[in-house]
């Protein structure tokens, strides 16, 4: 959990704010952005500081996001350091490194101390080397040391991602003994917790009891009664198998356990959110070929995200094209042909996309796993056959028209059937295999996909053609 | 929140059947489907039974989606009817309507009981309309008027998602007055609650305490003295904003109030995650076409949901393909053009669908608004003219070397720069009008971006190619 700067704040103060900086959908409005974007070039800090000093650490971050670098520079400048400390851990990526680098580092180390050990270590991860060194340095060892300890897991590991604060209670405790205690330890808990993990006296949690039981069950019960099994989480876990879990279950919080099942920290269902957010943003900007890139990315950052599948791209097509050469002869004969092939590869490209989005949302979603491959395989592809049996009478019909051969419609039919096969046969299995080759499905299946359709596109139609035609 | 049948297990019998079902991703095991399929053929009810009634619901609704339709309609009439009940709101829809089919009404109206309200409705819904007449009359007054209630707010509307339990505390009561309310009202609490709603005389809330604080204060201290803000969700708000708002602000409840401010429910996080990964699950698959299916549509509604955007595609390649019929000519006297142009407009398409994809996704998560628009359009022209200088000159040599005059391998990169920029531009500003019309920007973008791509990349490169080869 982030410790957020909304709590300390007087309601009706921040409700004015909030009125001024954010439309009714909780978004920053451009008349807000503007005033900020005035203050910073007139250089007025004083109004800067004041516009700044009520927003949520979200608003900010949205704010950062709207601001080129060069008013950011400004604003970081004048940002409160609480403010400062809690919008760090909100902010995108490329724009953190960009803000990270404007403040000094004693600012930062004082930054860090406020925030949770989850948070802190997002952020130092992402500092260059020797900043982080400076950093790391200037902080009290207990603080460097547990930020020390998160960044020793991989990276999307559940190690990574938990908080090393978390409620534990030995399971021969009761209800009062659990109550007394967080009353009498509070300073030490997590700022806000949803469950109490009991635990074994070798530190292994055996139960969880959600903090609402605990509230409504009298003092003299023991927590052994009223716990609840535990989903544990080991600190190896990869956060997207993280996330899967406490999404299926419903979870609020889980407990994070070492290799020896010791309770080391805890993951709760608000880092969860970003996390799917994170893995959603990934499948469907893979899918359409971007590798990486974000709102603070600039113009050559963005290049080099989507270059490399642009340029796969064009040797596929000159594959596809390849096919043509070899029907020059054909072509030139009947030129109608020429006119009429883009249409077989795009619909054939169009529905291999639309099998191969399906597919790999499936497997994202662990609904399509190998109890039931072959038959979604087998209905895409009747899927496929009755497409091409209701789009093909129409091009027929109307390349038959145009053309003034019917022989001609005839073939873009049987092509256009027999393309929306292959698109069905491939869209299904290109994911599937990357998948069970233990590759991320999404990553270049697109390619693959509309590759393949716009070969055999090309190859069914103007074979067909030669056959029947010449 | 679902009340699970996990909770009353004991721990080590849990994790036996854990062990025997589930793989150490927490998915089912092929092993374990089998064993399902195996018992229903064989209609052994005892051994169905004794396989499934330990399983989580989740694991269950996992598990129907796995099966056929027939496997499926044994498993239900062997489900444990509390099982079965914490099943339904598990389902994904189409397999929810196949199951409700299946379950007598007295059944189906007894399950509805035990669950919160929100849940109860979610399933009420999808009945038809005779069997939800027979169920709703067969329950309890005070069941049926929630559930009428809830289904009076529009779909996808905060009131809904809420369930009507809450936990509300006036504002005059301090910690100790609140946690004896709590162990004394515990029956008519929902099950989990994370947050107490302080309320004025009028129930308007005016606070919130997360349970941890409460437990951590002393119980003397006023509820006033240790309130937050709230972050009010009203009734008529769409879900998608409500998701926006628990996302932003890292919310695990949220209290709902009516059109007078008062408060009549609340959301809890578990419903929100559920509601992202519908919202990223349309946009994924809207974007390629797909316009709504799941693992239990059966062939010829997956046919419905894709065939209106193939059919559409048809429309718009025959435009495309229209302009290769004016030049005809040009095709004629220079063959080598036929096979060469595929390959500007697949480049053109393809880098459509990444700024296109880019975009749509910047305004779903609204890191794009009119504050950074028109910034946004001119970074994706630069973005597109740099793609086309390190692209052009790749197939511009490929091209000259292979036709073996230059003068096309010219033509072809220049077209591909030009082509490029359209690409750009479409790609960003299609998504960005549909949203401002207030349309999903989602929606049949992509056919448009590729149609324009594939429009352009013909006209510009057979028009060239017409004025410097002809």
């Amino acid at each position: 959990m982030s410790k957020t700067a909304t709590a300390s704040l007087p309601s009706d103060h921040k409700d004015e704010i909030e009125h001024v900086a954010l439309d009714e959908d909780y978004v920053l409005t451009p008349g807000f952005v503007e005033k900020v974007v005035d203050a910073s070039d007139a250089g007025d800090g004083t109004k800067l500081r004041s516009l700044l000093e009520d927003l949520h650490p979200a608003d900010v971050a949205d704010l950062m996001g709207f601001l080129t670098a060069e008013h950011r520079a400004v604003v970081v400048l004048w940002l409160p350091a609480d403010l400062l400390a809690d919008t760090l851990p909100e902010l995108d990526d490329g724009i953190r490194e960009d803000v990270l680098e404007r403040v000094p580092h004693l600012t930062l180390a004082e930054a860090l101390q406020e925030l949770d050990s989850d948070d802190a270590a997002a952020v130092v991860e992402d500092l260059e080397d020797d900043q982080r060194e400076r950093v790391l340095a200037a902080m009290p060892d207990v603080d460097r040391a547990a930020i020390e300890s998160s960044l020793g897991y991989a990276e999307d590991s559940a190690g990574r991602l938990m908080q090393r604060e978390v409620m534990a209670a030995p399971q021969f405790w009761n209800v009062g003994d659990t109550i007394d205690h967080v009353r009498k330890q509070g300073e030490d808990l997590p700022e806000l917790f949803f469950d109490i993990y009991v635990v074994d006296p070798l530190n292994r949690p055996v139960g969880s009891v959600p903090v609402s039981g605990l509230l409504r069950a009298p003092r003299t019960i023991a927590l052994s009664d009223i716990m609840e099994p535990v989903n544990e989480i080991t600190v190896d876990q990869d956060q997207e198998e993280v996330a899967y879990i406490f999404e299926k279950y419903h979870l609020i919080s889980a407990p994070v356990t070492d290799s020896a099942g010791r309770l080391v920290g805890q993951i709760t269902v608000d880092d969860i959110v970003n996390i799917i957010q994170e893995e959603n943003r990934e499948d469907i900007l893979r899918l359409a070929g971007v590798s990486d890139e974000d709102r603070g990315s600039s113009v050559p950052e963005i290049v080099r995200s989507r270059v490399p599948w642009l340029a796969i791209n064009l040797v596929t097509a000159v594959l596809g094209a390849s096919v043509i050469g070899w029907f020059e002869g054909t072509i030139q004969q009947v030129i109608a042909l020429a006119v009429l092939m883009p249409i077989v590869s795009a619909i054939g490209g169009n529905a291999g996309t639309q099998a191969l989005t399906v597919t790999v949302r499936a497997l994202a979603t662990r609904e399509l796993n190998s109890s039931n491959a072959s038959r979604t395989f087998w209905r895409e592809l009747v899927v496929g056959v009755a497409n091409g049996f209701v789009l093909a009478p129409l091009i027929g019909v109307a390349a038959g028209l145009w053309s003034q051969d019917w022989r001609i419609g005839g073939v873009i039919g049987a092509a256009m059937v027999l393309n929306l096969m292959v698109a069905a046969t491939v869209g299904v299995l290109t994911p599937l295999t990357l998948s069970r080759l233990k590759f991320d499905p999404a990553v270049s299946s697109a390619v693959f996909v509309t590759a393949t359709t716009d070969f055999f596109g090309f190859l069914i139609f103007l074979g067909l053609a030669t056959i029947v035609l010449i």
